[in-house]
């Protein structure tokens, strides 16, 4: 059963009842409001009302009789709307199961919004539903538009427009906001939920929902937390692949996380997973509320286009060159050159001193007439996949008449169905034009800028990326010869049992030659190193790697703040043996004056790296509510990342484990140091498979030791055949 | 003479004609509508025709007796309108010359917009408007509007309100757009002017102008091209020091410069060009249209904020966390925590469950009351400097009433004169509320985000900018001892003697021993360098420099194209002489064997640098219209910024020379690289102050070597004492 049926008896019930409270009995009571709506939409299922009745429907419903409770509901009530306390609710579900009723809004009822919510009450609500089998949007509801079935519960002031667009939102707020603005901008909706406390019902369940729902086009979310990770990235991801969804996370930066915390009593979740999560499903991530509608009426109404080429069409040069700048600036549409055809058409058409190129300027005299003939060249033209007609106020501009020119030209003159955008600058003067053009479906914007980037958003919608390898968190193949998963290196059980004696221990955190062995076990490729306690051993360790080696001092139970610097507790490039033992000497020695309380282990002795062309860092950091976030960075810029006020500055590529081959690829390409990664700047290029590689047996790593909450490789070296990792932190749960 | 006083006979003439062709008097003539648009706006100077005067002014002045030729003119006319074909302009100035009119404005009489100009025709209009000394606007002029002597002149349908704005634009569709959004948005105008074709009067003029009328609070402009760069340079610096500046560039990437350029027939200067001019101007720059009206309405109403402390009231979750986010991802506002005696005021007017940290929520139940208080308390907190109210639309909101608590708060209870701003979501339901803010002249955005950005725009607007070192380029000191210009090194005249030798054997650019010899005589610090001609003395050139040494092949006649590849063509750390020797053997062999055609010079033997933390690149290029503009970046991302397709992914650093102290040392801190270079990663650091020395070298240079088109020094080592070049390329003009 597709998943807009599991949510039939919510979004189109055969028939509604509208629960309210005894003592409340007047027209202005919340549940004679929301009964009044109900009626006033038109809904034509069976009706039934517990409590409100005085003065409903001006009337038109003279046949209804108030029940008492909602135990004397007659059968077949499919969903109820629930105008109660809060405290109440979870008692009345088990009464409506009684009854058969199988979906209920919990509206608002007390104060819209109720800041900080009672977790305990919540926990019990929903157990309450889940035991009653009823599925239950709220509480805290402010409604749910159904424009299909006539279903409007909530919203007593709105009257959206039938539409393809589904919006949700946790914030009652911004679902106010939404149908409000989109009055104005010819948006119109299948289905509008607001989520409210999500006892049961969340994004998710939305997602798949309208995923599915035939009239739903495009779905529009605004969200603010989420709880189940893994469920919202399936349906995000399964939803994305059948249509564009948009949507906006609020509580992207520190200070907005705080904000969702005191406003939810809920961690918001870290923007940097909540980025990785949208991109890895397919989603489009919208960072304002302003763009969220702009785009939400270019994917409304638009096809994609086939290709990258822009035409734009402008009556003054000024709006054109904006135009241009923000294709560029955007990086996804183009403006090609006509084709000759085109050239000779538009030439035909045109006065001689018209510039022809892309922007193509009908010049400040023109009425509908040449904006017509050179939309029908361009439309023709096989560089251009999609078309932006800029109008601006002159003596001459005749925006009505332009914005039908425009509507014929994209209705039976445009052969490859191209999406058309239209940019009408100016106030009172274009007001009628850019009503024609909303009506006819061509969205139509204030500014050249806003539409542009509507119109690449549209263009770089593409498909919904692969998922990572290991679906399933394997549970660990035969010992030393497990799957290769992408990494290319076996997976060997040691890895965990490394870890597991760690935990034994009551250690927080694996370093130095456990943690590089633990990596070792895990398949990534580390660079030789041991552990010596006397500059004897330390000498014989590095004869059998080859010199030059690095020594380290190594504490016993001291974590790192304990050494030094970092400089005084290592010596690099020793040469030969004597060296190797007179530096063992001077860094127990040393260590032995300066930290008395912690006693050295002895010395980590490290081959050299055989080619060291470039410093990086890699791990993982387990994120609620999405597990295991595989990052990326240059070694040295996390701590600025980390220590800095702002959340600007943070150079790392970032992907929600487990990776696919291609999520690896992306990451290296997403740093600006790409091209020197790649040696396109004359300098000596890093393995890109050997980086690839490194990041998917990270990613298999956090997929498989969920006892690790996260890690850091740091430095690994990357060179033009290998990349080895010289340092670990391994972080235990 | 304060310079909006120069403009008097523009901006504020006492006496009025306006000029028509002969055989075009009919009321829809252009003069016709223009003299009507003046009388309209009830200027009260004398007015005066030349040929148009059916049915002027609704009969409003019935004693107009047309003049047949601008000859005919009484005395004491001080601004002329024409409206005449270009052609015969130049010619009409000359007889409105004779009769002692001060200024005229060339309206577009054709099509309004002529694509490509004709560049000689306006050249011999600005000659025209020179000799007679008539301050020519135009032509192709859109009008002129100043709303304190009622003159306006164009723009018939438009009647801007009185304000403290003043607005000019090259594109006469801005204006148009400008003009007619302004209307909905309260925006009020002192001076509004379209430049059109620019022959006389430009922006440098108009920033002059309105940075001394003391009717302008604000000046905004959108520009595509600018002729005289430090014109404009200074007279931006001197309005910006008065007032906020606020330009819109258009033409800023390649996509949009090649718009312009199609569009005016002129290039647009390069966009680096022109953010380095406005930042070092003190000018705000604007990147969107919307943006550009969104911050006017801001700083025309609002005084500057003393400090970061922003503080939000809402009533409902979720727009506040939108603005908490826009505060972090823009930078430059925080949200304080309100201090004990707020907190004590905010929890007696607000229920128990209000979250009153900031922002502060007043709940989804709140009216007007509610936020008053909480508006109160918060405007008396010494943490807080701007004040940002939310309103959602819920059942319990009043616009209207909490508009005028907004506005009584603003206005009675906020000692401290801080800024206010307001979004009120949604759509008709906010309508009213809305415009009582504006009337009220407190701004008033659709969204948060939007008020978020203006507000942050107010914030950030901080002094003017110091001027560069070298105001007038010096002609150069004695030999060998010139100023010092903050570079810490003399200046020898040597430098420009090998630039005009090398000019003087008609070579196009000068690398090698040359250029690092020309480098060090400008006071760079470069590396020990020598061109050998034989094997031993290259070996004498290194022993006198210590070893270990580089080697390069040293080409006759030959640009760097002809080297094979980088490595092939040199040996790096060579450690004895023999080392050397046999180097350059091999080199000048390979040289003879693969490049005939090239004849090998010798070798250029180069001290190794003493220590290499980084390797960086600076220079600088001639940019007209603006002049040298220094460049800073990491060696080897150059290639990176010029091969790549989009603008984007650029990451130097730019100021236009002279730099100030001041401006290289900014130069360093917005690299993304400044935490390394500063050491904060834990590597080593270089010396900064070295590093800001060797920029205002090169800036010394660039002014003092006008025969130089471009000059790159790069590698340039920098390690924690010092920085030196390695190699330079100087290009001739």
């Amino acid at each position: 059963m597709p998943d807009y049926l599991r949510l039939a008896p919510l979004f189109a019930p055969s028939s509604v009842a509208v629960v309210g409270e005894r003592d409340r009995i007047s027209p202005a009571s919340p549940a004679c409001m929301a009964l009044a709506g109900l009626l006033a939409a038109g809904y034509r299922g069976g009706v039934h009302a517990v409590n409100p009745a005085a003065g409903v429907g001006g009337g038109r419903m003279p046949e209804l009789v108030p029940f008492a409770g909602a135990e004397e509901l007659p059968d077949g009530v499919e969903l109820a709307v629930l105008c109660l306390p809060r405290e109440r609710l979870a008692a009345e579900l088990e009464l409506l199961d009684r009854r058969g009723v199988r979906a209920a809004v919990a509206l608002a009822s007390g104060p819209p919004d109720q800041g900080r919510r009672g977790f305990f009450s919540e926990r019990e609500l929903t157990r309450a539903a889940v035991d009653a089998g009823i599925l239950l949007l709220g509480p805290d509801s402010l409604g749910l538009i159904n424009t299909s079935s006539d279903i409007h519960i909530g919203f007593p002031a709105a009257r959206p427009a039938k539409g393809g667009v589904s919006f949700f939102s946790q914030s009652g707020a911004m679902c106010a906001c939404v149908l409000e603005q989109a009055a104005g901008l010819g948006l119109g909706f299948a289905k509008f939920v607001s989520l409210g406390g999500k006892a049961l019902l969340g994004e998710a369940d939305m997602l798949r929902a309208l995923g599915d729902d035939p009239e739903t086009t495009v779905i529009l979310g605004y969200c603010e937390s989420v709880e189940n990770g893994e469920d919202f990235r399936t349906a995000a991801r399964q939803a994305a692949a059948k249509k564009p969804v948009l949507l906006l996370k609020a509580g992207v930066t520190r200070a907005g996380a705080r904000a969702v915390s005191a406003h939810m009593g809920l961690a918001a979740g870290s923007a940097a997973a909540f980025h990785a999560a949208f991109r890895q499903s397919g989603v489009i991530e919208v960072r304002e509320t302003a763009e969220l509608l702009s785009l939400a009426r270019m994917f409304a109404t638009q096809p994609m286009p086939s290709g990258p080429g822009l035409a734009v069409v402008t009556n003054a040069g000024g709006p054109g060159i904006l135009a241009a700048d923000a294709c560029a600036e955007i990086g996804l549409l183009t403006l090609p050159r006509p084709g000759s055809a085109t050239l000779e058409r538009l030439s035909r058409a045109l006065p001689g001193i018209a510039s022809l190129y892309n922007p193509v300027d009908v010049l400040g005299d023109a009425g509908a007439d040449r904006y017509e003939a050179a939309l029908s060249a361009l439309a023709a033209d096989p560089q251009v996949a999609s078309l932006l007609v800029l109008l601006a106020p002159t003596a001459a501009a005749r925006p009505l008449e332009t914005a039908r020119a425009v509507i014929r030209v994209a209705r039976e003159d445009n052969p490859g169905g191209k999406p058309f955008a239209a940019c009408l600058l100016g106030g009172e003067s274009m007001r009628a034009g850019r009503r024609a053009l909303l009506e006819a479906g061509i969205p139509c914007y204030d500014f050249p800028e806003e539409a542009v980037a509507a119109l690449s958003a549209l263009c770089g919608h593409g498909e919904v990326p692969p998922p990572g390898l290991c679906e399933v968190p394997a549970s660990g193949g035969e010992n030393g010869a497990g799957p290769v998963d992408g990494c290319g290196a076996p997976w060997d059980d040691e890895a965990l049992s490394i870890v597991e004696s760690a935990r034994g221990l009551g250690l927080g955190e694996l370093c130095g030659v456990e943690a590089l062995e633990a990596a070792h076990a895990a398949g990534l490729p580390v660079l030789s190193t041991g552990l010596a306690r006397t500059s004897w051993e330390a000498a014989r360790l590095a004869d059998d790697m080859g010199y030059p080696v690095s020594l380290r001092l190594a504490l016993r139970d001291a974590g790192p703040e304990a050494v030094p610097a970092d400089d005084a507790a290592r010596f690099a490039r020793l040469a030969d043996a004597a060296d190797v033992r007179r530096a063992f000497a001077e860094l127990t020695n040393r260590a032995a004056r300066e930290l008395p309380d912690a006693p050295a282990l002895g010395c980590l002795v490290q081959a050299a790296a055989p080619e060291t062309a470039f410093e990086l860092s890699v791990g993982f950091v387990r994120e609620a509510p999405f597990g295991p976030l595989v990052f990326f960075r240059m070694a040295g810029m996390g701590d600025v990342a980390s220590g800095d006020a702002t959340d600007a500055g943070d150079e790392a590529a970032r992907r929600l484990a487990p990776l696919s081959p291609a999520d690896a690829r992306a990451m290296l390409r997403e740093m600006r140091f790409y091209p020197l990664l790649r040696g396109a700047c004359g300098g000596e290029a890093a393995s890109l498979p050997a980086l690839e590689r490194l990041l998917l047996g990270v990613s298999r790593l956090a997929v498989r030791a969920p006892q690790l909450a996260g890690a850091l490789f740091s430095p690994v070296f990357a060179g033009p055949r290998q990349a080895r990792v010289a340092g670990a932190r391994l972080a235990l749960r």
